[in-house]
Order: structure tokens, then sequence, then C-alpha cells
């Protein structure tokens, strides 16, 4: 068995992780670490997570985190370089949070402030090479939860040379992507019948990201236009892509069928049916679909994920799968829990 | 008292247009007509309206809606113009439905099938040269609520030639757009929990409208790429829309601000604040805001309504004020309902 | 024209009885009030009140109350018997809290702790001899909005003499009851999606002042069992209330009826309907039914109603109608927004 | 492997048996059946249900079903003698319906109409003597949503004579408890944002289910009233039972700590704490609080289930396993989908 911990148990990041490694079949559960909850049990704060409830929550410390063969974290950004130092290199380190995922350390300090930790694998299995770096690795950057969804369904077009390099991109979302944060804006009241659009103009964090992953796969810079927009759902990303058509788009589907054919977790649709994030809801599957706008000429790729499962603590479980050389589905469900 | 009727009223369009009218201090309610439900009171499907909850819906006929001053008509698309021929000339007609929004008569039988009806003036007294046509008027063609929202959004860029008339919108809307229909995809256990993309790749009829719109006020055909979004809650349209820049988008700003300044339903938010579609709940406004991304090139307008209000019969309350000769405002709230 | 203040005017109550009072015609709005959030605009706390977006929030302090006709106040409970002694006999002072609603000085340790400020006319027109009570009056205690819903809910029953003095309530209502409170449980991740009970045993501080309601309408100590109920809506509550038959109930009916024959803010629903909060979003409006369960011996009255609205702001502004001597419904909505 | 078939595979009872009898290790999913959506394939219905997309739904027949060792039927009430006659008394059937469920065959003709079709073992395992009746049996009648929650919340203090016969209950439920039938009152529209009772006053056809299995606890026969509500939430009941106390009601948490100190699908949370449906999402859990209110003098018990998991397909999922033999728990989640 494989001994995990999980820092940032608390939170929804990692009770997702939690809910997950519970059912995975090679995996027993040790330290849960938390900041502010430390001392609390964990039925408190994730009472659903029944066979943990009595567990209680000890201070995120490298001490705590130490001798287990796999180290969660669940934290805010700016924790994980040294507590992976502290760790030590034996040590599989999987990073929930941003620290990691750039590779270009002047984006990480225009985005994020401070100084670049330096890039990890990043972890998303499904981009061209990035499953061979995951492969025994001892550190994974996880990505953020829009660039997984928006990544996925992009990559293919750009990748064939079906699109240009100028994205644009609305991505729909539940609050949960927002954490726990007691924040006015995110209170029940104030969520529930009402859209909000934020961050609009290129001021959300993962737009960096985002044209990372996709000027990789175009072999070129891509430029991004970002509007992430909140909506009242507890879970779930709907991501509307777009990029102008090169040629006429009669090979999009196909491409998009062959980079996805041996992926376990990417859906692409039957042709005229669209996304729903509902059947993407506690599992780690990426509901796809692919069309071509002839009077708009553009090519426009939607995609439905959970952005806790399969954007967050499903993708990091996938990763820790690829690292420990386990089968890379083990435990992680492809059946949404719906309606 | 000006008189008016509904035809309709068991709908959402119909309802809405009775809450309004039921505050307006210069109408009286006559007819209430309905398909299917005719012969029912109105408070077995309205039990909001309270003091119509015993008003006994009539058949949808030319008889029964001949007489009043006014006559909304709130009708799937087809049937207006018929029943509009038999009220005569002197009847004010005004249609929440498609019948005559659309001025060129091939995109109409193109989008809708069957022969064009021809247009009447445009409801959307915000549009330049909208209002002039309004005053006085016995017919009006109510905007859809899509284009309601992408419009206002994105004429004062294109009129002012800050952008390129190549536009990309994602709309997110409540289930009250779809109406009352009863189709699995809008029960509430399917919409709940739930974001889903329809229509996507050019396929919603009210594209051919927004492109209408903003090419009048672009002065050049406009090319338009639309993608409607359905999400869990019962109103409210949150539009993102975006072009690519012009220039450096300084005077961005400015030219909303020049273009709403005298308007009484459009609210330019204060700068670095972003619509929320609960401030609109119930009320004639539109929230707003405009923003350059400068790493994508591209101007970024987002609009948030309420569908049924401004969206509808909001929208439709304000053309009758317009058509009769009443003060604009008259009886229509500026205020939302909110949290 | 009446000149009103609010303090708290930062929060949902304070929002709600500013959209009102914007749409009272004898009111003119004066000194608005906060606490925190003192010094900036409104339209940052509350952006669907655009007519005052730009007014700035005040310290609430009796100063800045000073001179105004009518003061409404919706504070935390503790505040509000020192500002009014501050504001004199002169100034109607409206109290949405809780500090002067129980008469009963032990009740009121009991549950909030502390010493009783003393009652004041409690703001419940509808209830037996309490409109008398408020006309005129310089001080209101604004009931509390599962007591305004639950006490018209069974008060005819009780003063009757059709059920026992011994209810059964469980009360399901929507989380701004909770207020902009930054708690967890209120998240909109935590709300979406979930039902919870809370305050169950007789743990909620409404259960004395329903108690003190109903024991004064049966003449007679009741004895009252309640349990709160959150759901995942912004506003309503649907109160479900039952207590055991005296008799056959054939006169259930009748009794409702009378004693709301002349009520403009209560609709005894057509036998056979029940009650939807939907129906009286953003409205003064109690939409009730009664009903007799022959096998368990029981009466069953079912009241829904906006717990923003009739059960908080309008509530009080209908009260601040009868302590002005204006008609009672003055200002105040009876259509809901729906859907 | 046991082979299973799913006759009503389009609805919500059907998805949510595939949903775990996919994740079931002892099973292989044979026959997948339909009334009128026979002939499309199962991703037209079920999105969520990866693995099963490109099954086509066959007709609802004896044929179908034969050759199966299981066969599970969730379908309208009045089909399922017939076709278990049909399919032999070697096949084990579980019977989703409610044609089985009641023993009295003159309750089962008032609330149904028709004739009794007989009653077959009664599937809640956590009854006193369900569990033996279970074991190894080839017909199984599936409990009511409700009656599930509603049992299990109030069984334990009449069994112990902790309360008299003589329950109030009033249970909120997500609208997936209707099932996808096509009616205006639950499309989403009229769903969110609103709550409503129904069937108020002993109208609900749960009534004598959760009668039936009371009266057997108690040993008496017990008077229920019985409330139901609506809330827009997908899935979820949360039942609030009420029941005069017998005694001061200090041995109320150890009875109950006693009924379900083994039952692995039952947890009694920690003194204080309510229980929320959001933590049994998916799950097969029951969670479940009890208090007594010292005023009142009333013993209160709430429960929460996922109406779909443990209130229909779960349950069914753990009665299938005692048939077989196989562990009670055997591919049933214990944790929620949460937040």
């Amino acid at each position: 068995m494989v001994r995990i911990a999980v820092a940032g148990a608390s939170g929804y990041a990692g009770g997702e992780l939690l809910r997950l490694l519970l059912a995975h079949p090679e995996v027993e559960i040790g330290a849960l670490t938390a900041g502010g909850s430390a001392g609390t049990p964990l039925g408190q704060h994730q009472p659903h997570l029944l066979p943990l409830a009595d567990r209680v929550l000890a201070d995120t410390t490298a001490e705590t985190l130490a001798g287990h063969d796999v180290v969660f974290l669940a934290l805010p950004h700016g924790r994980s370089a040294e507590l992976a130092a502290e760790l030590g290199p034996g040590t599989v380190v999987i990073d929930c949070g941003a620290d990691h995922r750039l590779t270009d350390a002047d984006a990480w300090t225009r985005w994020y402030g401070g100084e670049h930790a330096g890039s990890w694998p990043y972890g998303l299995p499904e981009l061209p090479g990035a499953r061979e770096a995951l492969r025994g690795t001892k550190r994974v950057a996880v990505p953020g939860c829009y660039p997984t969804a928006i990544s996925l369904a992009l990559f293919p077009a750009l990748a064939a040379g079906l699109a240009e390099p100028n994205v644009v991109i609305t991505a729909v979302t539940g609050t949960s992507g927002a954490g726990k944060s007691l924040k006015p804006h995110l209170l029940g009241a104030e969520v529930m019948g009402s859209l909000s659009a934020y961050g609009v103009g290129g001021g959300h964090r993962h737009t960096p990201e985002i044209a990372q992953n996709l000027s990789v796969a175009a072999g070129t810079p891509v430029t991004v236009s970002f509007t992430p927009v909140l909506a009242p759902l507890p879970r779930g990303i709907l991501a509307s892509c777009s990029a102008p058509l090169i040629g006429d788009g009669a090979a999009a589907r196909e491409a998009y069928a062959k980079a996805y054919a041996d992926e376990p977790f990417v859906h692409l649709l039957p042709e005229g049916t669209w996304p729903t994030t509902a059947a993407t809801l506690g599992s780690n599957t990426v509901h796809l679909q692919v069309t071509v706008d002839p009077d708009a000429r553009r090519l426009i790729a939607v995609a439905a994920i959970d952005n806790l499962t399969k954007g967050t603590a499903g993708g990091a479980v996938q990763c820790m799968n690829l690292a420990l050389g386990l089968p890379e589905t083990t435990g992680l469900p492809v059946t949404g829990v719906a309606p």
C-alpha cells in the first residue's frame, strides 16, 4: 500500500482528494493537516467523508508530512517549494497549487509576485509529451481547473494547424473553484440566482498557464483572451472556446477523435450533442465537443469538467498513478453523479 | 387610461408583461388570452399575479383582442402578422415574438423558415435611430433577449470604430428564456447543478438579429460568433462579448459613457466593477462594463439583464410608452430585487 | 414628504428597506448608515439600488440619524434601545431587530441574554389588536421572519378554538435570513445542493416570539415545537405548521377566510392549491392554505412569504404607513417576481 | 459474475441503479429497457454513464428481461407483478416501485387503486427483522424514498417506547424524487428560487408505508401526519420528524446509538451536529440526529439521505447483495460527493 498525506485537508481540494483516495485500492491515508482548523476533527469540515470523520487535523509542517510515500499539497500558493525541499527528493510531492505550473519565471513574477520556485512536470497527461514526463516523477504541478478544461478543448485544433493561435474563451464555473474563502460575493444568497463576470480583460492568473499550454501545442505563441464567469452551482466548469478557422474545418472532428482516441478520461461526444457539467460531476472525465461556424469562420470547442475532480483532485490522483507506475485510471470514476 | 390586452398570458413573457402593467399608472388591463390554457383562471398559471388571479383566460383570437388600445403578443412565432392585420392599423401591436425583427427577408427564411411577414420598428430604443422610429408607432418588434444584452454591450465600440466588425460572444442565461416548454432538459433536476451549451456554431436564431443590429451600428457587415449557455437560475443573461481592438482602446470607456449618458435604463458600472445579473432582477436596467485586454488586444464588454424584463416584457412596455407618447420610463423599475 | 433614515443600509434587511422606500411615493431617503462599511458607496454593497449607488454610507450614530421623521434600524440586537432614546420621543423608530419584540423580560434574558430593553408595539398588523396599537405609534418592533409566517399560518385556528395549543412547525428558509454573515455554512458551495436543519429542539430564538403571538391568539399558553431548515434559495420561507384538531375541522377554512377577509397582504389560496414562495418574491404578500388531515386528526396550515419583504422590510414599511397615518398599503407590492 | 437487467433505464432511478452497478465488482450489466425511449442509445438519456453510452434501450418485455440473475424494475406502479410472474421464481426481482410495499390490501386499494398484487419482503434492512427476510429472497419491494428516511429517523424511538405513536413529519426533497415527468411545476424556472408544499393533509402515497413501518416498530398503530415540501435541489431528502415524548428523553440518544451500532449505512452524528443532505450525495448513507425539546416535550429526529441512492437505487443494490448472499456493503459508497 502507498501511504499518503494531504496538507490542506479541510478545504475543497483536500476534501475531494480524500474522497477519491478513500476509494483508491492501493492507498492508505496517513496524515491530514490544516492551517486554522488544526486540532479539530475532519468530520466538522468534511461531513461527507464518514470513514475519516474522527481524524484530528494536524498542523501543516514538514514533520507531520514526513514519512509518507506521497504528499498532496492543497495550500495557498507560495508554500510548496519549501515544504517539498524539506520532504526530500524521495517523496512524491503533488502540488495542487500554482507554484510550479509556469515555466517562465518572468510570467510567474508578473502574475503571482515574488520569486519563481521553478517548474515541475505539468500534471495534464493528455497534453502531448506530458504523460511521459509524469511517469516515475517525484514532483507534480497539478494544473489549474480552467487550464485543464480549456487546454483539452483547444490543443488538438492548434496542434493540427486548424485554428489560428489567437483564442477567445469564456468559461463558466461553479463557486467551489474559489475555495472555502469567506468573501461576501461567495455567500449563498449572493451566488444563487446570479451570474457574474470577474477578472475580465486578462486579469485571471490562469491566463498565462492557458497560454503556456496552448503555445506548446501550437508550436508558436498563442494569444489568449479569457473571461471567467461565476454561476450558481457548487461544481463544474463549462469552457466555451473558439479561434479563427484555418481552412474549412472539415478535419476538425477527426483531429479531436484522433487526439483523444486512447484517452480514458476524455470523451468526445457524438456529433450534435453538447456537454453538460452535470454529466461529469464527481468524475475524472472531460466531456468535449467541437464544431465549426462557417459564417463566423471560427472553430468552436466546448469542454465540461468537474473543477474539483478532473480540474484538481482527480487530475492529481491520475498523476500520482503515473508517478507510482500504477495503471493510470486506478481509483478514478469515469461516471458522473447525475442528475 | 390605456386599455391593453395580452395574448399568451399564461407563459413567462405574458406573466412578466402583466406584472409590469399592473404597476403601470396609465394602464387598464383588458383581455388575457392563451392557447391550451384558455378557460382556466390566470391564478393557476401565474400565482404571483394576485390582483388578476380570478381572471379567466380567453382564446387567442382577433375578436377577443379587438377593442384595446394596445395588444401585446407573447406567442410562438408565425402568428403575429395575421393577428395584427385583423386588429387594424389603429391598434398598437407589440410583438414579443420574432416575426418582425429581421429586416432581411432571406435571413428570415433561412433562420425561421417560411415567408417573411415584413419588419416592424425595432424595439430597442437605445440603438441609434431606434427611439425616433418608435415614437407614435403602431407596430413594435420587441427584440430577442440575447440581442438586447449583446447589442447594447457592443454597439458603442463598433459605432465609434474602436473594434473590428468581428465579434465573439458567449452569453449565459437562466432557463426562463426557453419559456414554459415541457422539455426534459429544462426539468429542474436536469438544470440545477449543471451548465450546458446549445446552438453552438451559429445555430441560434438570435444570431442574425445580433448581426443586423451590430452591422447598422458599425456601418459595415459584422461577423458574429455566438454561443449560448444554459445555467441554473430562473432569470438573467450575462453576455461576455469581445472583438479585436482598433487602436489602444483608451477611448473605450469614454465612448460607452457618451453613448449611454442619457439612457435611463443603461448603467455603465464604475471602473473595475463587473455586472451581476442579480442586480437587475425584475428591473428594466442593463448593467454594463467595458475594458481592454492589452495582451490579447481585444475590447471586452459584459452586459447583465433580466431576460424577462429588459430582455422581453420591460422592453415591450418601454416601447409602449414611446408609442403612446408617455414618458419612456413610466411604470418601469430601475432597481433590481436582490439578493 | 416623510424623511427617513436607514441604519444598517449595507445588509440584506437594509437593502430591502431601501428598495421598497425608493418606490414609496411619500418618502424621501435621508441618511444611510453602516458599521464596518461606513465611508464606502452604497453601490458597492447593493448594486441593485441604482438610484442610491453613489450615496456614501455614514457611521451609525444618533447624530447622523437625527433630524429624520422615521428611522429604520436594521442592526444586530442590543443596539436599538440606546439609539431610540437619543433620537427622542418624536421620531418614529422602527426596529427590524429583536430587542423589543418580547413582552416577557425573563424570556428575553433567557433567549438573548442581558437585560430586557422593554417591548414596543408589535409590527404584525394582521394579528388581533395589533393594527390599533401601531396607528400613530412612535416605536415599532418589527417581527422576526419566521414568527411572521408562522403566526399568520396558525393564529386563526387557535383563536377560533379549532386546534389545541400545542403546535409543531417545520419552516424552510432561504439563506438571506441569516444576513450577510461570513460563515462557512452560508457559502454558496455549501448551500447549493443541500438542505440542513439547525437550532433543532427549541434552540431558535424565534421560538418564544412565536409562542407569545400564538398564546395571545389562543388565550392560553401555546406550546411550540419549531424546527428551521436551510434550503438553497436566496429568499423565501415556507412554514409547515400543524396542531391537533378540535372537532372535525369543518369550520377551518371559514375561520381563515373570515380572519383574512379584509387583509390586503394575506391571500388564502383556492382550495387544493398550496403556496409556493416564488409567488411571493419581493412582495409583501403572504400566501396561505389550511386543511385538515382526518386520519392524523391534525389541522395543517402552510404559509409562504418572502423573508426579506413581508418577513422584514415590507412589514416594517407597512408599520411605518400605520404609524404615519398613511394608507397601509402605500408603496408595497402585492405581486411577486416569478418565475 | 451476476448478470443483471434494468427495466426503466432511461429514468432517474434506472440511471442511479446503473451508476452503482457499474462500480459493483460482482455484477455484469445485461439488458437495459425502456418505454418510449426504446430504440435510442442510453447516452442520450444518461450522458453521465459513459461506459454504457452506446447501449441501445430495448422494449420492456419479459422476453428481454429473461435470462438474467437479477432484474431491477424501475417502472410506474402496476407493472411489476405480471413481469415478475413471467420471469419465474428463480430470478431475483427487485421492484423499485410501490406495488409490493404495503402488506394491507385495503390500504393498497385506497391509496393506489385497483387490486393489491401482494407484498414482498420489504427492502429496508435496517428495520427490525427486515434483514433476515431479505437474505436469499427472490423478491424485494424497495421502499419509497420518504419512508426510508422517515422510518429510520423514528423507529428507534418508537421501538424503545420513548415517543408516543403519533408522529408529525415535514420532509423536504429535491426534485428528482418526482422522476423525469414533464410537468410544468417541475420545470427548472419554476423550481429554482421556490419552495412549495404538496400532498398536504395526508395526501401523499408514502403515508401508509410510513405508518406501516412505524407501527411494526412501535407494536401498536402509529398515526402519521406527513407534509412533503419541494425544494430547489436535484437530490436529497431532509426529514424533520417528531413525536410527543414519553419520559424525559434521557435515553433517546442511547437508543439510537444502540439501534444503529452495527449498521454500515446509518451514521448518528456527534451531538449538536445536524444533518445536511449534501454530505450524503451519491452515497448510500443516512445521516441522523436526535434530540429532545424539553419545553415542547417532543422527541425530534432529523434524517438526511440521497433520495436516489439510499432512497432508491442504493437501497435496491443493498437488498440485491443480501438476496445473493454477498457482503451487504459491496459496491455501495458511504462517502458523499460534497460540496
